[in-house]
């Protein structure tokens, strides 16, 4: 049995990282079979540790620990990626919380709380046109509807997850044996890299909305239309893109609004574009100052499709809710790095993650490494192993702490 | 035998549409299977009516009615589509240009010159990077560049070729037999349905020039890079479209400029994108003025990108020169016009076609019939049975006349 040390982390991810779709980067969309395989070599590798190992019929692994209670600590992170992600979201979150538990348990016995490191099926939202699956699941917060999701292929999450043989049936009513949740995770941003801090202990996580916006013109032929008699849904999506990045330039930091995909049809040279589709993601720590953002982007597109005389659908997929950490968790978290000697920054994660999730229900914190040039999705992620090394490290005195301190 | 009348080309039309890779209008791209079987289809077709039928190695065929000369009156057009085109693209020059080569046979007999109607291969340039290989190819103006250019699943036109067992070698000299060449197509504008007249005949072609615009910004994570500190492609692409739509209504018609597809990278809605390709359509009756404003709008481009620290890279692909029809053969069909009492204009074509290519090397002709709503490459092109029926009148005494005047 190959024991999981603190120090070989950085190598147990490389390992993960060969389970990828993409050469370029790591690409381990929802259900794949780089999915899959990454999740079965895990469970081997947590059982060979002496975990008990259990999954939910969303195809979410937990390696527990029992405790003298039922009452569960849990830790853990995201096994799926974006596509050309990088190999540290998500997947250091997950090794994070499998080698603190074990090393937990082989330091101090059987706790009075029973330890769980997680593995969640679903975070980034990259495949199907729902997000946070796996989290959700968990805490009752996901549906039926969810299931449905499509990816562009129109395959549903549901049909995917049964043709990998994920065949149990679904329940939406959540657990209700977690504590409390602990999340390990890189920061994707450079706040720690420019403050040379070792940790970012976050405060509260961005509230996030995603949205469609659908454009339809007319098609038509590139060189007997002339400019004015034209229903140019690209050229109206092109000023839509504008408008919203200005927009949220104008509204300041820490707004952010991103249009990540765009697809133009019919999709020749020589044609002009009928239907345009592009992804809106806005981000905002207060709930309400987020919606109304929306709702300004959301009417100064539709002026502009109303100029233009194309028609614009805007649906909203998402919405994740902003969600403070639990305030004891984080002054514990800050009394264990003062212990440990260790800097570190309280701080707002501008990034969705599970912990935000499972925050809406049971007590959750999060611990950020820095990671370099605060890239991230992204095949260049990079932390260093000493980072690494110093997340684990908070994290097992956490646990410790969470999971004895009531015997 | 069926036999070929005026009055059931729109029946035709019908059937050459049952060929097409999808069911929304026709998609009949180069060397792909719906394309051969069209063209099988048409050469079994041409052979029944009696027409001496051969091929060349890039895969055009013509149906040939021997003259006493072997001088030879072309007509025809291009049998590939658009993706999601209509019917009458193409098709109903092909279709027309059989008919009436066999009426005239039928009707006058063995002709001086020889008589021809040609099935282009390609002309739309919907599959790979480059266009109008077909009428290029014919008058010695294509090369092995052309053959090299690939599709977006990476397959060169020559692999596509040889797949489909067109595995004749290349010759890039060309045909020294053609004497002139006409091509009947709808118009693909609204100029003849606006003034109400029969027939267009056309006194030049556009000149146009199509672009490859590659933008490299950096994919980075949506939620956690502030917008000041983004290198966002796709903002930077928006930027670009909308001022080659600005700069190009501001030229005033017959400018025309099209961005008709964007791919953006890696095309997740969390991550800002890092790339974004798009091409650029922009045509113009004179090459001078097309060329200084292809250029303008490549400068506006390129402060764009400089002012959003993001690179640009811009490849011409497609390079087609304005060309004048044959003021003879204009002329001619003006007065057949006349004779026919069928109501006409003399007008510009916004849009490419293999005349263009043609009239380079030889004189040349192009008849418009009008074109519903001025559609084209939309599932939606319609023309009138009646309209279809006079442009095949007109062409017939077309040829009569060029083919027997001689005797």
């Amino acid at each position: 049995m190959m024991l999981s040390t603190r120090e070989n982390v950085h190598q147990k991810l490389d390992w993960l990282a060969t389970f990828s779709e993409s050469t370029l980067g790591v690409t381990r969309l929802l259900y794949s079979k780089a999915w899959k395989d990454a999740r079965e070599a895990l469970i081997a590798y947590m059982k060979s540790l002496g975990f008990s190992v259990y999954e939910d019929a969303a195809g979410n692994v937990f390696g527990r620990i029992q405790g003298e209670t039922d009452d569960v600590i849990l830790t853990g992170s995201h096994l799926d990626t974006v596509k050309n992600g990088g190999k540290y979201d998500g997947a250091y979150g997950v090794l994070a919380g499998i080698h603190a538990v074990y090393h937990t348990w082989k330091t101090y016995g059987t706790p009075y709380k029973t330890l769980e490191a997680a593995i969640f099926c679903e975070e980034e939202g990259s495949r199907f046109k729902t997000a946070y699956i796996g989290s959700r699941y968990i805490v009752g917060d996901a549906s039926e509807e969810d299931f449905s999701a499509e990816d562009a292929a129109g395959h549903s999450v549901n049909q995917a997850r049964e043709a990998l043989g994920l065949t149990a049936s679904l329940s939406f009513t959540g657990r209700s044996d977690i504590e409390r949740f602990i999340e390990l995770h890189i920061e994707q941003g450079q706040q720690l890299e420019q403050s040379g801090d070792h940790l970012g202990i976050v405060k509260a996580i961005v509230g996030q909305q995603r949205f469609t916006y659908q454009i339809s013109g007319s098609a038509n032929h590139a060189g007997t239309t002339p400019m004015n008699m034209r229903r140019d849904a690209l050229e109206a999506a092109a000023l839509m893109i504008t408008a919203i990045n200005r927009l949220t330039k104008e509204a300041g930091d820490p707004f952010v609004a991103t249009v990540g995909t765009i697809e133009a049809a019919p999709g020749s040279v020589n044609v002009i574009p009928g239907e345009v589709t592009f992804t809106l993601d806005v981000r905002h720590p207060e709930d309400e100052k987020l919606t109304a953002h929306v709702l300004q982007l959301e009417k100064a597109c539709v002026a502009i499709a109303d100029e233009h005389n194309v028609k614009l659908d805007v649906q909203r997929f998402v919405t994740i809710e902003a969600v403070p950490m639990d305030e004891q968790m984080v002054n514990d978290l800050h009394e264990i790095c003062e212990q440990e000697q260790l800097t570190h920054k309280l701080m707002y994660s501008g990034a969705g993650h599970d912990a935000q999730v499972v925050g809406r229900s049971v007590p959750a914190a999060m611990l950020f490494v820095p990671s370099r040039h605060g890239l991230s999705h992204h095949p260049d992620e990079y932390t260093e192993p000493q980072y690494l090394e110093n997340g684990i490290a908070i994290l097992e005195k956490a646990l410790s702490s969470w999971a004895w301190k009531e015997k």
